[in-house]
């Protein structure tokens, strides 16, 4: 039995279940893929550290060169994140004839053009399920699945710990502060949040889910991105009042004028399924002018979930390798971005004042006769339709009533020049809170 | 540029859709596979009757053979249905070097083993992801997407027109006949709709599913199937009022003493995602070891989601042919069975009175004193341990009322000896309706 010899660049969380998940599925891998898959080595930042996996049956290093330079690597697996070492690293490797299996997002949004460039000068494979949507084959079902559809939308819960945090802050009317901080604790969330609640980890990923949905380039900088840090607890809160679930999605859409890309908080119907999905779960949805509306589901992170995806990408390649003739040049025969590199094509992408949304506007007043005659006129004047309109009860002894409008779908430039208005009104108090609506039907 | 010629055997509602689809996303399947590929010829009953599809593009026939021989096709679809014709129209493809993608389930399920060889022989492959769960690439997730996992549990609401019957009995109060009725008007059901009602077409899909996620054979005749012809709509009320959503499920488990493959409505916690899939729409709970729990949602019939998955197929093949030097022979590097043809191996298949579930129990009784000690007794003596119980208040002026028993996770004939028991006991009416209860968690 043929042997495909793995190499990994890094042997922490992902890596040491990466090693896991082919150590102890190695026998049932043998009877799908045909022949055996073992890591051959592995390079770690530190020998002596505590670690997820036994490492007695490969080798460990410290030169990271070492498993890209070693002859008998067939593949390999980039799990050090970051997006500079580990692009040198991959640069090596695939000049070596390595084929590629990464889950570092971040390097695929900003720098996978030319990685995919110099894989294909040297006919190798550049693998990055696991860089979306951890343990969901996302990628392959919209590359691959879905292939023969005209895309439309894709919208996803693609960052766990933003999804954690909105649940925990319905479910238990908790501020978003304080949940953060026991994600930071649980482990859920970086020392550093930032990319997270930002948005900034769902904008790269984004970036690569709508490349390959529409056959436009990777374009990390062009995708509009809102993260939850200022999103309150009374919003989520007047949100399920309404039906409506917040959920932190990445959308692209595909429309007649061009694309939008954006990451922001969404306030979804609680009927739709993707609504449902809570805690650190992921899900996608995708619609196919075909298929119609498909929603792909699963964790979408931790150690196993996302060497799932990893190891399915180094089956997909070992499978390759194994029926190939020539056992070090089989690229699998699916282009690293869906689409044929030669057939990507620019989409103009729109600016946030041109996205076509529904809203939910909370405008805290005065509770005074002709406020709200006030307000409807300012709506009026910009053309924008209202679905329906709540006030809250003021708090005892207070003056200041929360008015919710829902807007019909309209163009957010005029949203914007409306709240502008209102904010300049005399019994205005506080900003007027602005989610978007998205009904994904 | 390449082409690449589909021949397609029949040209009703999938057959229609599929041309369709190759048509209208022509520009775009292009950039995608980097060929073109396009319908050359199509075989139907009727050269007259009216078309969902344009024709003028490619050549019709009454003589499906002609599809089969022609010697510029270069994959041959089969939609027609069946395991006679479809059987012999597909071998004679095969043995002409033809790849082959169809929708056909029964098929499938009962002759891929024959057919699958064949294709081997040959080295053509044979794509079936259209035949189950429509456009929902599940075939692919399974055997390439967790083809890391060692998967435990494949739960499935594959069949659209129980999922619609059951959704209206539940929201409308409406009996099993009346909507079924409807759903033979609407075009849901067949004139003859036993295939779907009683579970045939789900466990045709289940064997499917069953032999790809654990490796062994296609085994339809070992699937246990029980219907929902004779679904009370009181049990699905009351299955709300306690929380759980009744759905017709394909379930395959992987046990330590063997796997179990069934199909019957099932009592679902309506907190599961599954539990919330609705109407005509499929979805599939696949559990790994390494990813958890994952659910796969989407139309399972219609004639563009159903081509959604033919085209996918189609695509796959015409990757492999547009990059091989060789370009009629190429098969995809994924064996049909998702575990190479030699591994496949023998499991035992557990007998339903060795299943382990929760059941759910309605015993109709005489509400006299000592009714439920006595039930109680029986339970005991048979070791099976209750969740809870309910009693429902007995109608106006009557003695009869409806109890019922959630057990606990217990061995099928415990249940089976206890209900046959209790059926003996002079104060209990009627027949005891006894159905599965499954947490999926």
């Amino acid at each position: 039995m043929k042997v495909i010899n793995v190499g990994l660049l890094g042997l922490g969380t992902v890596g040491g279940g990466t090693a896991n998940v082919l150590n102890r599925n190695a026998q049932q891998i043998s009877r799908r893929v045909g022949c055996e898959v073992r890591v051959h080595i592995a390079s770690v930042r530190d020998i002596g550290a505590p670690r997820i996996c036994e490492t007695k049956s490969f080798e460990l290093t410290q030169d990271p060169y070492e498993v890209v330079n070693d002859p008998s690597v067939d593949i390999v697996v980039e799990l050090i994140g970051g997006e500079t070492l580990s692009k040198e690293l991959i640069l090596a490797a695939i000049s070596n004839g390595k084929h590629i299996v990464t889950a570092n997002k971040a390097l695929i949004a900003m720098h996978g053009t030319e990685i995919f460039a110099a894989a294909a000068d040297k006919n190798v494979s550049v693998l990055y399920e696991s860089a979306v949507a951890g343990g969901i084959s996302i990628i392959k079902s919209i590359r691959e699945g879905l292939a023969g559809n005209d895309i439309s939308l894709v919208a996803g819960i693609i960052n766990g710990t933003t999804n954690f945090i909105l649940t925990e802050m319905r479910d238990k009317g908790r501020s978003f502060e304080d949940v953060l901080a026991e994600a930071q604790e649980l482990g859920y969330a970086e020392a550093d949040p930032t990319f997270d609640i930002e948005g900034i980890d769902a904008a790269h990923k984004l970036t690569i889910l709508a490349a390959i949905a529409f056959g436009t380039p990777l374009q990390f900088e062009k995708v509009y991105t809102e993260g939850i840090s200022s999103l309150h607890l009374q919003d989520v809160a007047y949100a399920r009042e309404l039906g409506y679930q917040i959920k932190h999605l990445g959308i692209a859409k595909a429309l007649e004028d061009g694309i939008e890309l954006r990451v922001h908080p969404t306030l979804v119907p609680e009927k739709r399924l993707i609504a449902n999905v809570d805690g650190v779960m992921n899900a996608v949805l995708v619609k196919g002018d075909a298929v119609g509306n498909t929603l792909h589901y699963g964790a979408g992170a931790g150690a196993e979930p996302t060497a799932s995806a990893v190891v399915a990408d180094i089956l997909d390649i070992a499978r390759a390798l194994n029926l190939s003739e020539d056992s070090k040049n089989a690229p699998i025969n699916v282009p690293a971005l869906a689409f044929e590199a030669q057939s990507i094509k620019e989409r103009k992408v729109m600016q946030p004042k041109e996205f076509r949304s529904a809203y939910y506007l909370r405008v805290d007043v005065n509770d005074v006769p002709g406020v709200m005659s006030q307000l409807s006129t300012v709506f009026a004047e910009y053309g924008i339709s209202i679905e329906g309109i709540t006030q809250k009860e003021p708090a005892k002894g207070e003056l200041k009533v929360s008015v919710i409008f829902l807007t019909q779908r309209t163009q957010e430039g005029l949203i914007d020049d409306a709240i502008e208005k209102i904010q300049g009104m005399p019994d205005v108090l506080d900003k007027v809170t602005r989610i978007r609506v998205e009904h994904l039907d």
